[in-house]
């Protein structure tokens, strides 16, 4: 995602790429409610995309903060499963 | 995460895990936009596993799903760095 959009994302900044990645959102939304999984795969695509591109922007390793922050077990329980009542 | 969070993920359904998402992508804002870039970082790693999770209560394979639309080339202009004008 970086070497494919780090340019064009810059340019765009933090506050237009989290607007992307609402509307992105929304459209998962929106395909989920209709049922229709082939743009609902796709609508994923495209939220980690832009997920990815906004981490990008504001230099944060998406991969290294999901691992440190989900090492396998839950952050809240320590156990995997997690056993959480929230 | 479908190890750790699968049962409870399906109980809440896919609205619920929606809402969540939402609401994750919301917290990212705030971060961002406080500069808080350690917050920003967790923020990061929960907007991702809220996404990972409504895949897993929809059986849609997020890792497949990216890699299918995003093989390393812009899936609009089939170049990379992608050289699309939007």
């Amino acid at each position: 995602m970086r070497q494919l959009y780090f340019e064009r994302d810059s340019e765009r900044g933090t506050e237009g790429t989290l607007d992307w990645l609402k509307d992105e959102v929304e459209e998962l939304r929106e395909a989920l409610e209709e049922g229709d999984m082939k743009a609902a795969e796709k609508e994923f695509a495209d939220v980690l995309a832009w997920l990815a591109s906004l981490a990008n922007v504001v230099d944060i390793d998406l991969e290294k903060a999901a691992l440190s922050k989900y090492p396998n077990k839950c952050p809240k329980c320590g156990l995997s499963p997690c056993n959480c009542q929230f």
